[in-house]
């Protein structure tokens, strides 16, 4: 049985980089030594990590007045370093559109209660489930804020923002885990963008980090692992960054330019997500939670059937053919096809496939 | 060329995981998909990690009432982690051994100028080049103090406590980065003890951390990310773990529990750092900076020779013989060996007669 993963993330990575990997597992570059073994001051290292990040650079466009970290500690860190480097002394304005725009907003506010920080909400729309964007006046472009932060996708709820909202000479942060490289954006329209690795970048335990230079702290933040100033300067070595992780990222950097780059990988996502987008619209059987149409992500596909019972059993079945970790987030229910980068568009084809089975079988 | 691997972290790993590793990257425990692609809150993984924790109980004899933290960020963060946790309100202690001890009393410095913290120095031996352990007193022991922090063992400089310091109802935090699981320490004699996984435990990026529960904080501290309460209550999965490196670490202590517990390497430890030093006290060509044979680490052998030319002559000749990565930290210079629980005997004796030829060849 063809086993298709659908993990949020961690989640699916490229085949041929897994075998690149194994191949190369206890010996790297000739060296006698697993790349898991190189210290990470060593020629050997150096090289993977310059290769990674130049690769990156070169995928992502990223200008010159950029630094790229490699960093530990998820997203979920960056909702406390963002506010602790970029905000202090200063308002700070949050567009929450998902739960974890949401977790990053109730971080800074976490913070603001012993620091001199002011997380001001530009609007949330979890009245309505996060079924839709949040979108916000022109006014925040004037303003003397030190950042406006945005979710670029939002995993659980399934919707991405393509278009940029103008934030004029605000900086613009976006967490932008779930769809880098996925979604052709222009980082110069960024102040920074943070990324977990687990969904299109490598294995769990890395972060990207890519901060206009301007932006780095000029003053001491409260730890040194937290400040942006020295992770910069020490050229994301300073501490023992996670090595192996970076290596993987590498690779996956590698396997993107082999395809085309970023905006053939987005165009590739934008036809896996309408085959099932097209199917979802075509039955009254499921339907998609998401509002507008533009609005949905090509990264994480949300359906439900009518009842929580169908749903469970939908999950069951797909489990048992071999279509992995559908199941929606614990918080929303339903189900959710995630089908980054590297989910092959064989995997969605055949999903569909038993999507109509069992829609025939249970249909009333 | 047999290559031995004298780094100091990332280090060796035992062969036999590299090779476990190997075999089932593409497809782990039967599923279809590398343990890489895995969901950390799918049974898969949840067994992955159970059984990596309950196997570090078992070989440490860690108690029922201690917390075990898969976490990320490495030691320096937990230099913040410590004081932010534990210290709020109240006076803390530093011993000051080594370069890292140093880091870790200068981050709690750091986070007293922003918050109520009293980080105090209990002496430091910076003055002798760190050549021994600090002594302190027993009037820490009746302190209020919040703790009294130590490093087990001083990776640049190679001195490790054997003996552990009566701090009485002091809690007692240990860095023991560099020998956990290589020195057999009572657990219950600490109230916290962390340890970055790239010498003994694995791949970089994942942190262990032990905790005495009671001293879990009772107020939420800054960060979620940073609050061992939050990250407890979710058993390390509050956001996405390094799971690779989770997972690294389970065959890592499966293997130290095959080769007879955290006793019989130590035990094996000793011996492996016996044939290096007995050498060393053999000749006046090479010297060890440490002051006390008491004091001498069984996991960083660190010697010089007489002068600087000829310490890069021995790592150059060193270098092109297989023995890699035996060059001193940057900031001390000299030569160092470092032999955690995978370094294999064979190696060590290897290094003894490349010393003896070089000590032959290059005596005035």
């Amino acid at each position: 049985m063809t086993i298709y993963n659908f993990a949020a993330g961690p989640s699916v990575l490229p085949k041929e980089v897994l075998k690149k990997a194994q191949v190369e597992l206890l010996d790297i570059a000739g060296s006698g030594m697993s790349v898991m073994e190189l210290t990470h001051r060593g020629k050997e290292f150096s090289a993977i990590i310059a290769h990674a990040e130049e690769t990156l650079r070169e995928l992502m466009a990223i200008p010159e007045n950029y630094k790229v970290l490699f960093l530990q500690g998820g997203a979920s860190t960056q909702f406390s370093m963002v506010p602790l480097n970029l905000g202090l002394g200063k308002k700070a304005y949050y567009a929450i559109s998902g739960s974890f725009g949401k977790k990053a907003f109730d971080e800074a506010v976490k913070l603001s209660k012993s620091l001199d920080i002011e997380p001001i909400s530009l609007g949330t729309t979890e009245k309505t489930h996060f079924d839709r964007l949040v979108t916000f006046d022109s006014s925040v472009k004037n303003s003397d804020a030190a950042y406006v932060h945005i979710t670029l996708n939002n995993t659980i709820e399934g919707t991405t923002i393509y278009e940029l909202p103008d934030t004029g000479n605000v900086p613009l942060v976006g967490d932008m885990s779930s769809d880098i490289l996925a979604v052709d954006y222009d980082v110069s329209k960024f102040g920074l963008i943070y990324a977990g690795a687990q969904k299109n970048i490598g294995p769990a335990g890395l972060t990207v980090v890519i901060i206009r230079e301007d932006l780095l702290p000029t003053e001491p933040v409260l730890s040194s692992m937290l400040d942006y100033r020295i992770l910069a300067k020490n050229d994301s070595l300073y501490n023992t960054p996670p090595t192996f992780a970076i290596y993987m990222a590498g690779l996956v950097f590698d396997w993107v330019k082999a395809q085309g780059g970023v905006n053939a990988m987005e165009k590739r996502n934008r036809e896996k997500a309408s085959l099932l987008y097209d199917y979802l619209d075509s039955t009254d059987f499921y339907q998609s939670p998401v509002r507008y149409k533009n609005e949905r992500s090509i990264c994480n596909v949300v359906f439900r059937t009518e009842n929580v019972e169908l749903d469970a059993e939908f999950c069951k079945e797909a489990e048992a053919q071999g279509f992995k970790n559908i199941k929606g987030h614990r918080s929303v229910g339903g189900m959710r096809a995630s089908i980054y980068n590297a989910f092959p568009r064989e995997g969605i084809v055949e999903l569909i496939d038993f999507m109509k089975k069992f829609e025939r079988e249970h249909q009333r």
